[in-house]
């Protein structure tokens, strides 16, 4: 039992001291500190985690109480208690790799999300969902219905109260009507190393420029195609021997592990979004 | 202009409160903060950097009122401020690529130490102490001689007001007239990935083993070989190609890496240690 | 259509030319040719991967007529054909991760293997075998039948023609009843950096000292327990803030890792065993 | 003593058989061959290392029979003896760390070329060259004499015999008055992770876009700005809490290691460039 609590506002001597005291008036015992700040823009960021089993005060007294510190001090915050676990929703195409991972992370209880759905253009994954017990959405989706498509995928993520949405190779591109309803809530990985090699088949452009390493990005999905927050990145060593199938294959790994850092870090209040920059504590 | 407050005491509810709240009444910023505990003995560590330009009292002072509080909690801490840079003496015997990887860094202005001396049981390397404008001293050992050597050093190291030391490939055995002196202070680096392969020739016998992986570790020094407090590891790729004398060449940079690294987060104040285990902050 | 051809005898000069020159006359194509020396022992291995579909004789005639080539050098030699796949038995208890990872990739067709059947002292991952379509049996196994145990392991692996195993956190010491009926060809994966951290319980070793970075170990199950001829070894960064279970959890994709690596390079030919360590080629 | 022999030719059955054929009457014995396919390209590179202690006949002999072989297949090729050290010259401006880097690997023995000079549009580092007893030259250069400078340059590595070339952070455009004159023998650096991040400042652009992974590469300069064929990449993690200076400071050493890489491939014969990329036999 704990909360995670974030907070962003200019730079000023003593909010440490004000917020860790307030935590401690409250009955809670802090876990992890961390801070950032921003020397050109004077910000000040702000990621606490701390024990609440021996809170004085109930959840919204807590609440109530931060909101008057955030306003002596014009602070963007959230305040997350871990008995409300995120609920995930994970988009896939016919690729099962994120997938996979995503799923057996859940499984060994790396994630601290909840994965309520997957959802699909194609049916051909629904097998991998049924393994792991997770219910199982197909949407067609063409360049032709794609607004309207989307407007069905947000219908069903809100009726199944969705969070955040992991595109775990979802391969399609998003429209405003999902965009706009989860800002900053959705995670695209990119199979390049951002940002070279945006857009479609960075592989092949990878192998055309002869690169040795390749790499993969996720980041939160913005309207402007594959220039979102970045959020995790990693690269895999190849050479001239590596025909493109070859870095097709080397990029699996990578691409699962960049995409479930996303969500592992997203799921745990550990991101905050400056400037089309990301902030992630450790 | 920053000060350095480094924690350890038994975990109780409050501590980082009034610690940040301290640092507040007496004008300091906090830069960051960093905190761990070890759940199985209660044992709580704290890492605090913060901006004293603007602090309201003297260090005298501060150091004074942080020994209240300490007392309150049985604190073990110490506070170091920035205008005093520690004193680092470099310990070599004939290999070169640790000393010259220090003495570049410090030219770079990335230690936060002062190199005040070079010490060597031979004279090679004067000539790369003299490029770098080091004082350089040259006392002999062998295996009859090490404890009149030792003291000899260490009269030698206390007239510099030397801080902490860094054994870049010395390749001797310090006896206790030095280890003694400079508790949790001598750093030494070992060409092997410890706890495998301790004492002489460890690439010979990671040849031997046939392992994949070479490493280096970078330690405090105690009685006990290559056994101390690790600080920094690191492994470079080998296969079945390389002969001994190929991981020798390899393992340079990593034996530079770990011994640079481990001198940045001791002098900065960075590093606690616990139970021969080390706390690194970051 | 490809064969792998792996040779390893005396130094002597002439050898690469005689054997490529035997290549080319019945027809083959060399696609990849390595070669490796021990000089202290004036030992040479060889590997040649070469294109089959111009062959001008039959499988058969070419092998009698290496022989012929293998008697002159006295060579140790193996010549295995693509179309003759290499059928891999899996041995698995309780946990899933590196059964997984190499389900996956066999299904992504990296293996170059089929996987005949999965065994296990276990049944709870009976339904991990299903949803890929592949036979699992139970046998259980404890302190007192090791022995029969292993015979009837034996018999149902020599019944489905296995031609090597892949001990994929078995968690069992084999019986030389296994061992001996293949020799260098069961892979195991330890989860700990061999040498250090031999036996039981390698996470807690680790955590005991500190280590900064872990480790996993696959190599060929020996009667000496943890100490056959290593294959691959890969690392993961940790500090002091991982408890066991943390280093655990990383863990496993440095295991997964390993053996799948190990697996793919023993499928293909790429591994030849001399004095108790390993040349893999690339 | 060892030659290396270097081929590019469309790729034929029995090239590495009458290859290495020749190589075994010339009394060569082959201490490393690879090679490489293009397969869309049918195209066949090959490198070869072979001992030449035992030469049944004169280097010129050997490289007229090599002369005859490559005419049948129409082979681009080179040989070279190891008794002829390429000759190095080094480029550099006022940074020092990819300098002191080539000349502690080259007194380390582990550059297999001799470091005949080092050229500068700055004095500053004239003090390193004495250090290691090179010789240094400066000639200015600015926007408007670079033709001059250059021109003034070649004729100063021309009388120096010079084979090939490293900019270790020249800074500085080279005008086709060097780039003609030396044709995939320039190799530069740049502290990008190619092709992001071309041309000014890549550090800075790294840090707008908030990046997780910095970059180096090392390429042969073309007239083309930093788009010349890849040799080497590396990669440092980062994170939101280090600044442009601070990615300076992490990139010196992945800078440094590319660089070094591509000189080593180069002088020792490992590097053939085909359609603007490079194999780099390992």
């Amino acid at each position: 039992m704990f909360a995670v609590l974030n907070i962003h506002c200019l730079d000023k001597s003593g909010i440490v001291a004000d917020v860790t005291r307030l935590i401690f008036e409250v009955g809670g015992n802090i876990l992890d500190a961390q801070q950032h700040r921003e020397e050109l823009d004077s910000q000040f960021f702000m990621f606490v985690k701390f024990d609440i089993k021996n809170l004085s005060c109930s959840e919204t007294e807590v609440k109530n109480r931060f909101q008057k510190l955030a306003n002596l001090y014009a602070m963007t915050w959230s305040l997350n208690f871990s008995n409300q676990r995120k609920r995930l929703a994970i988009m896939v195409s016919k690729y099962d790799h994120c997938l996979y991972d995503l799923l057996l992370k859940h499984k060994y209880g790396e994630l601290t999300a909840d994965i309520n759905l997957i959802l699909s253009n194609h049916p051909d994954l629904q097998h991998v969902a049924e393994h792991f017990n997770i219910p199982f959405f197909c949407i067609e989706r063409d360049k032709n219905n794609r607004e309207k498509a989307d407007l069905e995928a947000l219908n069903l993520l809100r009726e199944n109260n969705t969070d955040f949405i992991a595109m775990a190779r979802y391969m399609q591109i998003l429209t405003p009507v999902l965009l706009d309803a989860f800002p900053n809530k959705i995670i695209n990985v990119h199979h390049g190393f951002l940002p070279a090699f945006k857009g479609a088949k960075p592989y092949h452009q990878a192998y055309e420029k002869g690169v040795k390493l390749i790499g993969a990005s996720s980041h939160y999905a913005t309207e402007e195609l594959d220039m979102g927050p970045l959020i995790e990145q990693e690269t895999a060593r190849v050479d001239h021997s590596h025909c493109v199938d070859d870095l097709i294959r080397l990029g699996r790994s990578i691409e699962s592990k960049v995409l479930t850092e996303a969500v592992k870090a997203h799921s745990e209040d550990r991101i905050i979004v400056f400037k089309n920059r990301t902030i992630v504590f450790s």
